[in-house]
């Protein structure tokens, strides 16, 4: 039986134009109504998830900058920005990339748009570095080593005693493995990447959404 | 005809709890198919009022702390922090107030929790700074004086040559009261405050989202 569904945002309960699926957000509340506890998780920043938890109405805490920070009642950070703002530093340095809007409001991890495909060339000089980049299929982000969405998902079977086959995942990109290589459920919607399908539980014949809302509904038989 | 609705969030596209609403939401697109253009204004701060342009997919500007600050493609402050936050510092040595979370976001304004029905003795106080105080139902706010969400329509309305009666503001608290007092074109949800309904050109016999939806269902009427 599950008890905790953990939820990528971007391409997972939005489509590919990040536009929020109604039928996603109508299938989450009937889960937590059902007595399931929803959590969000994304490579996007805190005040952005904080407004989701508030007006989704969502139970579970929420993680932002890929696991890096959590909210539930309070701003928990679990690591520092200093490493991924040096690395980043280095590549406007070289004008090898471009911010993000969002890299005003981050506590530990940096936002940017690789320039004219430039992603071998910024993967070789992060190797200096005690950083690890990732792509969330919307924008690419530097974060500290070790920080990623399975980190966030280990801290909270910690932090509230969880038995990991209560737990299902669902997600759709190549930021979602760390938390896919854990021995949890998971769920994907179609529009997932291969490596995800690969590895899931259950694969919905249906995209972003509609695939979760599908996934939700299906829950008592993970 | 309305070519741009103006809506107010906390209590009017949400319920009392802040949940949003499904039908707003699925609303509030149907009226952008039409070709009506639809913005968001509250005292909530930019990064939330971001995330709602980009969840919602709503493609007018959108206007955080009051008015304060304008997201289209940047963040565009109208106003600085330093007076709000002068006067809440003040709040704070006397022990007033208590702030709020979302203060780590702000750009020109500062939220607070009264203490102890403190509500009269903080207004006599703010006689004597640059500021006004308002109250969005869910929270209070100290902001520079004149920054009120009439500020930030006007703005609009110069910005894009806007004839004011082809605006439709929608609101239900007393900060929704500077938008209301301008020649444009209102309407309500049936659980706004009388003092915006005795202004109103429209009252809905429903309340928040549902109010939302019908009021945009009629929109062709206004």
């Amino acid at each position: 039986m599950i008890e905790l569904v953990i939820l990528d945002v971007d391409g997972t309960i939005t489509d590919q134009n990040r536009i929020i699926s109604t039928k996603a957000i109508e299938s989450i509340r009937a889960a937590e109504q059902n007595g399931t506890v929803v959590s969000l998780i994304s490579g996007n920043v805190i005040p952005v998830m904080y407004a989701l938890k508030i007006f989704l109405g969502i139970n579970g805490p929420v993680f932002a900058e890929n696991g890096g920070v959590e909210f539930n009642t309070d701003i928990t950070p679990f690591f520092t920005i200093d490493e991924p703002m040096r690395f980043y530093k280095k590549l406007l340095e070289l004008n090898l990339c471009e911010g993000i809007l969002t890299n005003a409001w981050r506590y530990c991890s940096v936002g940017y748009f690789p320039k004219d495909e430039k992603v071998d060339k910024i993967y070789e000089l992060s190797k200096g570095y005690n950083v690890e980049l990732t792509d969330s299929g919307f924008s690419w982000h530097i974060l500290n080593r070790g920080q990623n969405k399975g980190y966030a998902i280990r801290k909270l079977i910690e932090e509230f005693s969880l038995s990991p086959d209560k737990i299902l995942v669902c997600g759709d990109s190549l930021n979602d493995i760390p938390m896919f290589s854990l021995p949890v459920k998971k769920a994907v919607p179609n529009n997932a990447r291969q490596e995800l399908k690969s590895m899931a539980n259950y694969i919905s014949q249906k995209d972003h959404g509609d695939g979760i809302a599908d996934i939700l509904s299906r829950i008592s038989s993970f």
